[in-house]
């Protein structure tokens, strides 16, 4: 963690409400910011992260150590360009990078654990407006985000028309699907299945449910790839050996990556956050929160909108984000809509995908 | 168990040779069989099961009380019809309803737990064909399977092919992809990370892994429906409830359907028996026993083929099924093959489809 600053963070000056009824009293929001904004604060986008993401988009992760997760695309002369705009990326509340989350102290002093209140996409965003409100930035030049963080931008668009002008959503949707929720439930079945869960208060333990949540992330990142991407990445090869052990090691080297995935992950997530995290996003159904019509989720909008989505995502695959297209357009809303060809499935947004740099870029700069 | 007999229990005279190079010293294959076998044992038909699966194919489960798993299928006057066939279904080595497998006892009279030999689809055929030269049927009028039943069915016509006449192979594949490979990979790891596991080593235990066994057949389960026939069946719809819980129940249908699903299956399975068999169903690959040519697998075959796979199955697609086809083609074999339209998935093959009755009746009596 030597590298690594720690994050600025926000206190918000007042409880945050929630869509549950309840309130967070003290709200904790980390956040890390990229190029300088400008004099009328008008350069400013906010990039929204995915289920197990941070706000750790192009900076060194004090944890694992690696990149940002999109430093790819964010950065000088990149996309997302660090000359031209103020990018600002901040850690969801309910996640456990410096926001507050399950793992935080409640006021009684000791963590939150499953005391922690169920929160929705709406709320997150709730959190992350009340940071844009302390920063004083009335109006982002855009809110971008790609997975979860699509949803999130959606939620602000629906929610907050005013704060921002541009809205790029990457491989989202407007609401989970009984598959998309089975996944999840599969994956809190696992961590809560995991003795060292004990209903959540692990905290205090030497040992946490690191077993269950490494099973719930393999499952997840199955869903994650394509079938093709998959194939040719492992195919049914095998790994650092020439035949079949006839036993339960890693023989395959999709089994070695899978392992290596899961047990990674446990270093740097917490598990009640993933339980949080998951069931937010498959609380999430745009349309439902607005009267049942999608289209009127949007009515509020003034916002220029852009909607990618890939050939071999099957998580949140085009026709969902076909169905928010037409919403926008039920709603008079400016859209444009790419299908990008690229193999990686879901992943894809995180990867090297030329075609996405420049819609990105041409939208920014548009 | 009041209304099910015990199924009838054949011996093996032999111990049983193993691709791994080991063997099986005493091997008891379970099976059920329904109608009359004809004088010159013309008119017997195998029908392999599924990973989950057992011999109960058209009689009452001795655990569960429920139907057999194919009731739909085969009987009087059905598409297997047992008025004119003598039907057989036997339980595969490895299993755990009465064939040898891992809760078996071993020589020493302890169960064998993980000491049981990792087995290969070719090694539960190799215990069929024991079992079929016990009841001295020479040859099969067909082998008929679905799913990890059509992978017998392909291993049986590659390697015994004067076994059968007629090989019917059902929403199936030649080999396991790198993701059916990935999703059996987080199944085992769910077993293996539940601490009543204990290395395998349950038996005598007051608790068996069924918590990590639920969770193995919740994500399985999944990949045996389509996304479609989810949102059909559940879409977002609440459990017994008129608004969201705000917590961690089952609040979605299908989070009730998933967790019933795994905790049902713990009640008739076991554990380390789904660890062996989904490790055979990931070493298959039926080219590769062959030299690396599907087509050569197939040489010395002079059996009819039909390949039978549904347009909404993503874990074993049409793609894996044309490739048999292909391979067929180029062994010369006999070979029709028909992709049906159903909304259910891989498990259209134990569901309502009148187009895959019609298929199997006709090939039947071919």
């Amino acid at each position: 963690m030597a590298n690594a600053p720690a994050s600025q963070v926000i206190t918000l000056s007042h409880p945050l409400p929630l869509d549950s009824g309840q309130e967070l009293a003290h709200v904790d929001i980390a956040y890390e910011t990229y190029g300088a904004l400008n004099a009328d604060k008008s350069n400013a986008i906010l990039i929204c992260h995915a289920l197990t993401g941070d706000q750790y988009v192009a900076s060194t992760h004090p944890i694992t150590g690696k990149p940002g997760w999109w430093e790819r695309t964010v950065g000088p002369g990149k996309p997302i360009d660090t000359d031209q705009f103020h990018v600002i990326c901040a850690n969801v509340i309910g996640s456990c990078m410096g926001s507050t989350g399950p793992a935080s102290k409640a006021e009684d002093g000791m963590p939150y654990a499953m005391r922690f209140p169920v929160i929705t996409i709406r709320d997150m965003v709730r959190g992350l407006v009340g940071m844009l409100d302390a920063l004083e930035i009335a109006q982002l030049h855009a809110v971008v985000g790609g997975s979860m963080g699509g949803m999130q931008a959606l939620s602000l668009a629906a929610n907050w028309p005013e704060r921002a002008a541009r809205v790029l959503v990457i491989a989202s949707t407007a609401r989970h699907s009984a598959q998309n929720i089975a996944f999840h439930e599969v994956g809190r079945q696992a961590i809560m299945a995991d003795p060292n869960w004990r209903e959540g208060n692990y905290y205090a333990d030497d040992a946490s449910p690191d077993n269950g949540l490494a099973v719930a992330r393999m499952a997840a990142h199955i869903t994650y790839l394509s079938e093709e991407g998959l194939t040719e990445k492992f195919g049914r090869r095998l790994q650092n050996r020439d035949t079949k052990s006839f036993g339960f090691d890693a023989d395959f080297q999709v089994e070695s990556y899978l392992r290596y995935q899961g047990s990674g992950f446990t270093q740097r997530f917490d598990a009640n956050s993933y339980l949080y995290i998951t069931r937010a996003m498959d609380y999430f159904d745009l349309a439902e929160e607005h009267g049942g019509r999608l289209g009127d989720a949007f009515k509020g909008t003034s916002a220029r909108f852009c909607l990618v989505s890939f050939d071999s995502d099957w998580l949140y695959p085009t026709a969902e984000s076909r169905h928010i297209v037409h919403a926008l357009n039920a709603a008079g809303a400016p859209v444009s809509f790419v299908e990008l060809s690229a193999p990686f499935g879901h992943d894809s947004f995180l990867l090297e995908v030329p075609a996405l740099d420049r819609v990105i870029k041409g939208f920014l700069d548009g």
